[in-house]
């Protein structure tokens, strides 16, 4: 067994499907590799998980593509590995005009990517991402975008709505164990993005400037009861180490039996010691009739500031329910809900880090236009099925805001509109005869989506931490209608085209 | 945004939950971080996918973790990181004594791992990787070992359904764009062990010495439809770079009217030039029907040997179901079932690689064992859900073949136990008063199934190309029964425990 990976992630141009590199090849035989060529990123319909569906997205993953972008290169082994490649005749698959051509993309420097800044909510149909480059270029790049945008925005779109279904109580991400593999990483960066409060992934959280967080953990009330102990020894010797941050998990013996009256022993201890503990953590049995059995116990104790933290296969329907059992169940426990739901604490596992239900984005990334003869020529793949179609054209896309203020519709139009508030819009609809006329006074503004990300070989927008992308998402989602943010059964939100745009795809299906 | 990822993967031992480190530092604290301790990881049922339900896993990922173990160290600048991290009053959350501690761990030489090896078919309930190590090193191991293995096995087991559900025939990995980010470089190695062919991820198929596989995309026929061609222009485009490896996608305008003649044009110029196609593609409508009438008109046209690769959403159970329409409908459109059968390829994407209807697999690494006062102390996490409380003690694993020389059951036994054909076995379910008695002509033999995968700071495993490991898996697979192998409710393969085993439980639930 070797110590290298065998498999190993990094920044590679052989980070892609091989047909893009055979295609990119042809292009180049033919003499076509330079023709300028934009494709689009876009995804279908938003997550839908089964019992819940999403009505919106989170954009993520920019800050990984261009990191990728940064550095992708090909390294002199794997050039090697595609000489050795044959075809079924035995002969060299790559030529090497190719592979020269392959070693001097290092850099990038003539590709434009056009994209919906991180933390912004983003909607099927409407242009996601956008790149234009010369043909083979921009064909190459199709895996890579695809794969550095799909998985962060799913996981920001799923932490987004157990943001909402938590109610603004903290949100902790912990699904390291289960993700996949190495995602894990940037799946934190998209959780935290989307919603969550912290992460239990510590080398991710700490190169983000986000404080991981944890308690502890079964095995440390074991280790001390293998050795002569019991649970009371292991709070007492988890609270002595950490008499300020004393978060105790309750369950290993029995939750009301034994770990919440040695809890709230070892706390009035740290307590006389001058300390205040954090709280508890429940990890299995009826979540919510144990906290608001436990909440009882604490504020008898003394204790009705120490946050009650929840986790085992949590999601936003049954943190839902969660929170609703316990203000159903609450006064025949003799306890008010309210400052029981205020201690809540939330940590989510698999199904945020998976986004179980819905495990994949659509996101597709398809040709629209390429520049020959002097002019942009629309492309659009046809389809038997009309919502596979796509839409034709080099496109800009724009966020409409009705007289509230509120996000009405995104209007996707060719490159060369421009919509402005004060003029009367027209939003037709992607797949047949519907539109929308919106007078002068209905709109309040019209505000351009897409920005450069990447061009002339650099990433073309500054660095954002985590907190700056959530506050994006937290003004998008301000200004989306109850309706769109619910978490079943969604109101769906408008996507449209110009009037332009629509002609031309009529003109082509 | 900087060019450098902001949540890297990389072998850091901050690879980890924080709860492992603030545990660690409490061990290292109390003088209980050399003891040594033992645990072990294993699941707790295979993947139910919902509409179907794996009888049994594939192990993988054994050497994406050895090859973390070995790199794994704490930087600098995490060490920074790390030292700068405050309680809730304001104190240094990790002391120096620790720092140091950690940042001596490099090399993780005081660390056993023994695993059932990759390739290998494993079972729930039976560990199938036990850690032995200081408590404190083991305990920071947790996340690392969990994360490098579910994942791998998930997908080895998709794989290996498909590999049966495909009968035979060729099967693509192509999920990269949905996968989840960066894991899909592991992902396509777990799936070569499950069973798949090739992949179209070119960087980890050559690294792995595996050629990856591809054709081309509906936007080569758009490029060169947008440039004033049409789709056979585009065909013969391929075809002239390509003439010994032409594999044509049938749907970019209209499979049956213009995709399948279209690419018999180019066939039969190509055969006039002295070349043989490879096939075509089918990637929207009804393949099964799509797939006769292909088959049909390529036959007619005298290209019998031409393969028809077939996409769009496949997993086990579509393949299954194609395979069976095929069937049906065969002699109605006039041809018949086995030549169309014995020519498809298929390429599986997003199922595959995102494991779609179980994401996860639920992995869990519990402490069994602490060494204390001169001898083993078994430790058991109780649980008021019995099937979530774990089986104590220091293990060793076999698995004991039946007369036939089929594999009859895994049996778990105390560490110090090694049972052997020839000797009559008492096999214990693990849960119940429930046992098998197995005389002497009915075992033809015991095998163990853990082998030290790491000791002394080095991994102690051979390095093993896929196609070894797939050769383990087709012999591990041809021992168990069809059952157990089936794809819609599998029999239930037998764990048991030995009676010293399930004596030792009884005495801690």
């Amino acid at each position: 067994m070797t110590s290298s990976n065998p498999a190993a992630a990094d920044a590679s141009l052989l980070f892609t499907d091989l047909y893009q590199l055979t295609m990119a090849q042809a292009y180049l035989r033919h003499g076509l590799h330079e023709l300028p060529a934009q494709f689009d990123a876009f995804f279908r319909r938003p997550p839908d998980y089964g019992a819940h569906q999403a009505g919106y997205a989170v954009a993520a993953g920019a800050a990984e593509l261009l990191a990728w972008m940064a550095d992708a290169a090909l390294a002199p082994d794997d050039e090697d590995r595609l000489r050795g490649m044959r075809t079924a005749a035995g002969e060299p698959l790559f030529d090497d005009a190719f592979l020269a051509w392959l070693r001097d993309r290092r850099g990038l420097d003539d590709v434009e990517l056009r994209a919906v800044p991180e933390g912004r909510v983003i909607h099927p149909v409407a242009p996601f991402a956008v790149v234009e480059a010369p043909l083979a270029v921009a064909q190459l790049l199709e895996t890579s975008v695809l794969n550095h945008l799909n998985y962060p925005t799913l996981i920001a779109t799923r932490a987004a709505r157990l943001r909402h279904a938590a109610g603004g109580r903290p949100l902790i991400e912990f699904g390291m164990r289960r993700g996949h593999g190495r995602a894990v990483d940037a799946g934190a960066r998209a959780a935290l993005i989307g919603g969550v409060d912290a992460s239990s992934n510590t080398g991710a959280s700490l190169r983000l400037g986000v404080p991981p967080r944890g308690t502890h953990a079964h095995s440390f009330v074991q280790a001390i009861m293998a050795t002569g102990g019991d649970e009371l020894d292991a709070f007492r010797a988890y609270a002595e180490v950490y008499p300020d941050d004393c978060l105790l998990l309750l369950d290993t013996v029995d939750t009301l039996d034994s770990g919440l009256p040695n809890a709230i022993r070892v706390f009035e201890e740290l307590r006389a010691r001058g300390h205040e503990p954090r709280g508890v953590r429940l990890d299995s049995g009826d979540l919510a009739h144990l906290a608001l059995h436990v909440a009882r116990e604490l504020d008898a104790a003394g204790f009705p500031d120490a946050v009650i933290t929840l986790s085992n296969q949590l999601d936003e329907l049954t943190i839902w329910q969660i929170r609703q059992q316990i203000q159903d169940e609450a006064s025949s426990v003799g306890v008010d809900a309210q400052p029981v739901l205020d201690r809540l604490v939330f940590g989510v596992g698999t199904r945020l880090i998976t986004s179980k239900g819905a495990c994949a984005l659509d996101g597709v990334y398809k040709l629209v236009a390429v520049h020959h003869d002097g002019e942009w020529r629309p492309s659009a793949k046809l389809s038997d099925t009309p919502e596979k179609a796509t839409v034709p054209g080099p496109k800009a896309l724009f966020r409409v805001y009705d007289a509230r203020g509120m996000a009405t519709a995104d209007l996707v139009t060719l490159a060369d509109e421009r919509p402005r508030a004060g003029e009367p819009l027209t939003l037709r609809h992607p797949a047949d005869e519907r539109y929308r006329s919106l007078a002068v006074d209905e709109v309040s503004d019209v505000e351009p989506l897409l920005e450069t990300h990447w061009s002339g070989g650099c990433a073309r927008v500054e660095p954002q931490d985590v907190a700056a992308l959530r506050a994006r998402r937290e003004a998008d989602e301000a200004r989306l209608d109850a309706g769109v943010r619910r978490l079943r059964n969604p109101h769906r939100y408008h996507v449209s085209l110009s009037e332009r745009l629509w002609r031309l795809r009529q003109s082509t299906v």
